[in-house]
C-alpha cells in the first residue's frame, strides 16, 4: 500500500480524494497496489468531510511520516506550495501537482531537485485539467522532433467567446455570466488578461523545445479588448474568435505568446466551446495531434493528478522514468517577438478610398466591409512589418487579431 | 544499444525505419540511449533503400539473434504475422505493431504469452494510427472507470463521408476519389463494409472494460448503402453522418458495435474531416476527452510504433510496468445487441398522412420534408422497439441511422 499526503483541500484537493476514495477499486485493480489518503494539509477544518480526521494543520507531519513517499500539492499560488514541494523533494519524497504558477515559475528548478533526490516532480493537471496532454508529449511524441504547440488554454475565457460568438454577449456581458456560472472568479484578471494562459503555454514551451521562458517576459494579451464587432468580422471571414497560447521556435530561439487569434471554422480548435480546452501539437512525424477534454474543474483536474500519482506508483522500483525534463530559459533563448511573423485580420473604421489606401500598404488582400469597419487577412507579416503598414494607410485601427496558422 | 528487428517493410514498416533515423537524435537525448534498426524482413529486396543492405527473407535470422531485443511487427494480415510474433514472445524479445488484425484477433493470447516471458506487447499504432491513445487510456485514465468510446476509427470511409457532406459527391464517386489519392485500396471491402473500425473498437473496448470481442461478432454497418439524400436530412437537423465505433456496457456486457451515426455539429467528433480520426472517451471522473490525429499514413503510424520501441526500452529494467490487460472474450461478455438502445434519425418515403402515422408509431416527434422523404429524431429505444415501431407505420422505410450520444 502506497501513503499519500494532499497539500490544500480546496476543489482540486477534495478531488483528488473522492478520485482515490471513489476509484479505488479500479486504481488497485490498473496498479496492483491500493493507494491511500493518509494526510491533508489545509488550514481550515473540514468536520463534515469524510476525510476530515485526515486533516493537520502541521506540513511537519507530513514531511516526517516515513510512510508517506507521494505528496499532491494542490494549494495554489507560488508559496508557501513552492516552499513545501522543495522540502519534500529534498525528504526523498515524489512530488505531483496541479500548480501551474509554481511549475510556470519553478519547474525547471524542482524536476532538477527531484532528479538529485532520486523522485519525480509530474504535473500533468498543471495543463489542460483532465486532458491527458503532457504525458501524452514526454511518452508518445518521443520518437518526433516538436514542432509547434496551439492550445485553448483556459476555460473561462473560452467560455466568455463562446457566449460572445453563440449568444451575441458584449464581453462584459459574458464575463458576468461565467462569473455567476463559478466558471470565473471575483478578480478575473488572471485568466482574462492571459496570465493563466501564459503560464500553461510557457510549460508546454518548456516541453516543447526544452527551455523554460517566464510567463511574464513573454508576449501576453487577454480578450478584454475584444468587441462584438471583432467577432462580427470574424464570423464574416469565416472564423471563430479564441484566445490562443503559441509556442514554436523562431530563428532557434523559443517564442511563446498568449493573444486572441481568428480560427478558420474548418480548424480543429475552433469548434472548442464552453470551458472546454484543446491542444494541438504539430510533431515532425505525426503531424497534427490534437488533445481536448475538460480544462478545468474539480474531478477532471484530479483525475490528472491521480495518474501522475499511479505513474509515480507503478514505476517507483524502476531506473529509468521517462519525466519532463527542461532548464531555465536564459536571456539567450527568448525568441526575438517583433521578427514573429504570421497573417493577421486588420480591421480599420471604414471610410472614403479606405481600400485604396490599404491596397497601397498591404499589397492585393480581399477586404470586407462589415459594419462600420473594413477588414481584410494581410499576408503573413512580422509585428514590425504590420504595425509599419497600419501606420502607412493612415487610416484608424479598429483592431488587429493574429491569424491562427 | 537496442538492436531492434522489422517485420514487414512496407508502407509503415520502411516509416518506422525512417523515423527511428530521421529522429535518432531526439530520440536518443529523449531516451538517454541509442536505438537503431538491425534487421529487416521482407520477402522482396530493396536495392535502392538506405536499409536494403539489412533486409534478410529469414525470420529465423532475427529470432535467433540475441542482440535484438525489440521487434516490430508491419507486416498485416493474421498470418505469419502472428505466428512470427509468438515465436518472438516465446524468444523473449519484446513486440509491438501496427497489425490491427493481429491484435483484434490474437491480442488476448498474445499480451498473456508476452507476461510468462517476462517482455511486453505493445500496439499503439494499431488504433488511430499516430494519435495517442492507447498508452494515455492505460495511464492517464487510470484512475477513472471508462464509461463509454466514441471514435472515427477509419481515416478511408472519414474522407468519403466528407466529401459526400462537402462536395456533394455520391458514395461512389466520392470512394474513387479516394482510390485516385491513395486513400482506399482497389478492393476497399474492407474500410467501406466497416471491418477495419470493428477491429479498432474491439481493441479499444479491451482496453475499457477487459475483454475482447471478436471483431466478426459484433454488429457491423459501413457506408456503402449512405446516400446524398441522408445527407441532406443529417444537414437539415444540423448534423454531420459519420462512421463511428461505439462501445459500453449494456447490462454489465460489453457492447461494441460500428455503424453510420449523425454526429451533432456541435459535437467535437463531427468536425473530424478527410483522413483524420478521433477518439472521443467518457471517463467517470474525467469525463469526456478526445484523441485526434492522422489515423494512418507512413510517418504518423511509424511515430506511435516508434514510441511503443521507446517505452518498452525506457521500461526494460523496470519491474512494474504498464502494460494494457485484457482477457478473451467469452459469450457471456457480449451484450445483447437487441438490448441496445439509442435515439436514432428515420427516414420514410412521404405520402399524404406520413406525419400521423409516425405519431402514432413513435409519439410526439419533430418532423422534416427533406425531398421526397419524411424524417424525425426518435426518443430513445432499443434495435427491437425502433424496428417494431417502423413496422408498425406500415410506411416505407428510406433508411435509419442511429444518433450519436
Amino acid at each position: 500500500m502506497i501513503n499519500v499526503a494532499i497539500l490544500g483541500f480546496g476543489v482540486v484537493g477534495s478531488g483528488a480524494a473522492e478520485v482515490l476514495s471513489d476509484n479505488a477499486a479500479i486504481i488497485e485493480k490498473n496498479l496492483g497496489c491500493a493507494v491511500t489518503v493518509k494526510r491533508i494539509l489545509d488550514l481550515r477544518e473540514f468536520p463534515d468531510s469524510p476525510f476530515g480526521h485526515l486533516v493537520t494543520h502541521d506540513f511537519q507531519d507530513i514531511l516526517s511520516d516515513k510512510d508517506i513517499s507521494v505528496v499532491a500539492e494542490m494549494m495554489g499560488g507560488s508559496h508557501p506550495a513552492y516552499d513545501f514541494t522543495k522540502a519534500c523533494l529534498e525528504a526523498g519524497k515524489h512530488v505531483v501537482t496541479s500548480n501551474k504558477e509554481v511549475v510556470a515559475r519553478f519547474g525547471a528548478e524542482l524536476l532538477e531537485l527531484a532528479a538529485k533526490n532520486g523522485v519525480r516532480y509530474l504535473f500533468e493537471a498543471s495543463v489542460g485539467g483532465g486532458i491527458p496532454v503532457i504525458r501524452p508529449m514526454v511518452n508518445d511524441l518521443a520518437s518526433n522532433k516538436i514542432e509547434r504547440v496551439d492550445g485553448i488554454l483556459n476555460g473561462t475565457t473560452n467560455y466568455i467567446l463562446t457566449r460572445m460568438i453563440h449568444a451575441g454577449a458584449t464581453f462584459e456581458e459574458a464575463l458576468l455570466e461565467a462569473q455567476q456560472k463559478g466558471y470565473a472568479e471575483r478578480n478575473p484578471a488572471a485568466d482574462v488578461e492571459g496570465l493563466d494562459a501564459a503560464r500553461k503555454i510557457v510549460i508546454l514551451a518548456a516541453l516543447s523545445f526544452g527551455t523554460l521562458l517566464s510567463p511574464d517576459e513573454i508576449h501576453c494579451e487577454g480578450i478584454t479588448k475584444l468587441t462584438l464587432a471583432d467577432v462580427a468580422v470574424a464570423k464574416r471571414l469565416s472564423c471563430s474568435v479564441k484566445l490562443i497560447g503559441h509556442t514554436e521556435l523562431v530563428d532557434g530561439r523559443v517564442l511563446a505568446m498568449v493573444s486572441p487569434r481568428l480560427v478558420p471554422l474548418s480548424h480543429p480548435l475552433s469548434g472548442i466551446s464552453d470551458v472546454f480546452n484543446g491542444v494541438l501539437v504539430d510533431a515532425n512525424m505525426v503531424g497534427e495531434v490534437m488533445f481536448y477534454g475538460q480544462g478545468a474543474g474539480k474531478l477532471p483536474t484530479a483525475s490528472a493528478v491521480v495518474a501522475d500519482i499511479i505513474d509515480i506508483v507503478a514505476h517507483m522500483h524502476s531506473d529509468n522514468v521517462r519525466t519532463p525534463k527542461f532548464t531555465v530559459a536564459t536571456a539567450a533563448d527568448y525568441a526575438d517577438f517583433s521578427a514573429y511573423a504570421c497573417r493577421s485580420c486588420v480591421s480599420f473604421v471604414n471610410e472614403e478610398g479606405a481600400a485604396e489606401k490599404i491596397a497601397a500598404a498591404f499589397g492585393a488582400v480581399e477586404t470586407v466591409v462589415e459594419g462600420d469597419r473594413i477588414a481584410f487577412i494581410s499576408a503573413e507579416m512580422t509585428e514590425k512589418a504590420a504595425e509599419a503598414a497600419i501606420a502607412a494607410t493612415g487610416l484608424t485601427l479598429a483592431s488587429r487579431i493574429r491569424m491562427l496558422g
